[in-house]
């Protein structure tokens, strides 16, 4: 077993707590990762507060992880000690169902195995980056590429490939008008590597408070959804549209800003089942659809692709004993745009 | 003016009577249609009824039409007299949207000219195929294939092309898994023309009433939506779901059969908004679209396959009389599987 300290949590209400934990011992194809920086995703904050069902405390968040190599198992190809690399939101799959083989992990019809409050093919919880160490199988490990910082590459292992994915998939690019609901974390990449691809980017947010951000961050326009007028404004105007809030929201006011053969895409869920006017879809041969991050070879694409753009997410490096602070501000959407946790301060 | 005999409603509650309706003198690229068959469209009762909002009455419905030129204006170029024709369920749009110049009318960014419950640009009621003449611009018009008799036809307008248009956009065709949901009017020949393009076709019907005549359109498999087990058996099964059923039904139930990027497309518009739990699309990437009839580029490249494919549907053909008694029976599934209207008996 080996040692990692970490912060952990014991109960919906309860606070961060140091803690110890164990990492299992190298398996023929594992690798030891030290973690430097931990990203906090708003799905830890639903997680650590049971909202997302029962969980098996003490619990330690954080899928957004960056570090570097120090251990190899024996049959290790693909990395070597000292290697900057990323895990994000799962660290395991069957590796044999269809969806595995294609290299769609996240979507394993085993269920891939979550890096945290899952359990691993040993039978052990997982716990995540919130944490000096990991033990994770290199199928699942990702190259950081040597341009991007470790603490801003946290993020983009949960925000950037989350967004990346169905920009891709959608076909973001020249002569397409994407739309991204939300500028927060989620958002906030979703404006960059929109932009990066090419596509016409607007920012559908409930005020302007962060229209100057997004508009440095690549957006072309930006329109407070708070406003009546912009749903009419914007009525039929979208290829593809990204919702990032997971917050219920008019989801038929949203559909109806996209043109024919639009789609929305949504990579939040609400807790809620939400309220659907089939009408909208059938008016003009509208999508509503859903995405869940990314497979692993996509998340490298993600990485390399925002190493040659240059893209990174805007963080706030933060203590390890602000983390019960940095979610309440999360909660107060007061956060630009991602708290990243320095693993030195566990 | 020119007289046609007709078959209308004068209230959400009212019974067909005998009506003599008016149709315009021939612009320059109109038409005049002798029609000799109507179908009987679900669509026809929800507007008679007053079910889709407020209604002009006197109402003569009917957008499966299917007839004879009997004269043409200066300026047609399409059509001769004589020349064996259908209409479906617009007869105009503006011609000048993007949607028009692509084909794509029924989605007319100023809105089609439905065939019925329409204004037209005259500023004219349109008034449908329960009649024994129409009047329609070329445009909207289209040619029905020899070895197609015009009763078999007339359902083709709407039915036909209402379930073709989203099996070729989504790709149905073989190596695809395509379910039909619901064995009415369109459900039978979603079934016919999904088998015809090559697909793997399963039918999901409330019971295995109808479940003989599934296999004989082309269905491979058959299954009760009313067995609880049908959905457990079959989940994560269907790349392309076509749902013909307006009325309420369990959409995540039915979203859970879909394979990764299966998309599961609306046809009907249920009265009410339906209630989706986003999570059922974002676990494996889900869509769910809505699809409007067709073009008219479309509607004839539909009426050509199902001419070179022998694909007709299952008609009961009725008299005018009938109209009544066909759409209690209509609304009592009792119908296999479209009424078609004998015109001569107006």
């Amino acid at each position: 077993m080996i040692k990692a300290k970490a912060r952990a949590v014991d109960g919906p209400d309860q606070s961060f707590r140091v803690a110890e934990i164990n990492r299992r011992d190298l398996d023929l194809h594992d690798v030891l990762i030290e973690i430097k920086y931990a990203g906090i995703c708003h799905s830890d904050i639903h997680t650590a507060h049971g909202e997302w069902g029962e969980v098996n405390y003490p619990l330690v968040p954080g899928h957004e992880i960056a570090g570097v190599v120090t251990e190899i198992g024996p049959e290790v190809t693909q990395y070597k000690v000292g290697d900057r690399v990323g895990v994000g939101c799962m660290v395991d799959s069957c590796g044999t169902c269809e969806n595995c083989l294609e290299g769609e992990e996240q979507y394993c019809l085993k269920g891939n195995v979550p890096t945290y409050a899952g359990v691993d093919k040993y039978g052990e919880p997982t716990q995540g980056g919130y944490s000096t160490h990991i033990v994770v199988t290199e199928g699942f490990v990702v190259k950081i590429p040597d341009n991007i910082e470790l603490d801003a590459a946290a993020p983009l292992l949960c925000a950037g490939i989350t967004t990346y994915s169905p920009l891709v998939r959608w076909g973001a690019g020249p002569g397409k008008k994407v739309a991204v609901v939300g500028m927060g974390g989620l958002g906030h990449m979703a404006v960059k590597i929109a932009h990066a691809m090419g596509a016409e980017v607007t920012v559908l947010s409930q005020t302007l408070n962060k229209k100057e951000d997004g508009l440095q961050f690549g957006a072309a326009h930006y329109y407070a959804t708070s406003e009546p007028d912009t749903f009419t404004q914007l009525a039929g105007t979208f290829d593809l549209i990204i919702n990032t809030v997971s917050a219920e929201i008019d989801m038929n006011a949203y559909l109806s800003l996209l043109t024919l053969n639009g789609t929305l895409v949504n990579v939040g869920a609400p807790g809620e089942p939400l309220s659907l006017n089939v009408m909208s879809l059938i008016s003009h041969r509208r999508s509503f659809a859903g995405s869940m991050i990314g497979g692993i070879r996509e998340t490298q694409e993600m990485l390399d692709f925002c190493a040659k753009h240059d893209i990174t997410p805007n963080i706030e490096v933060i203590s390890a004993d602000d983390i019960d602070h940095a979610y309440k501000r999360v909660l107060a959407s007061d956060v630009k745009y991602r708290f990243v946790i320095d693993t030195s301060t566990l």
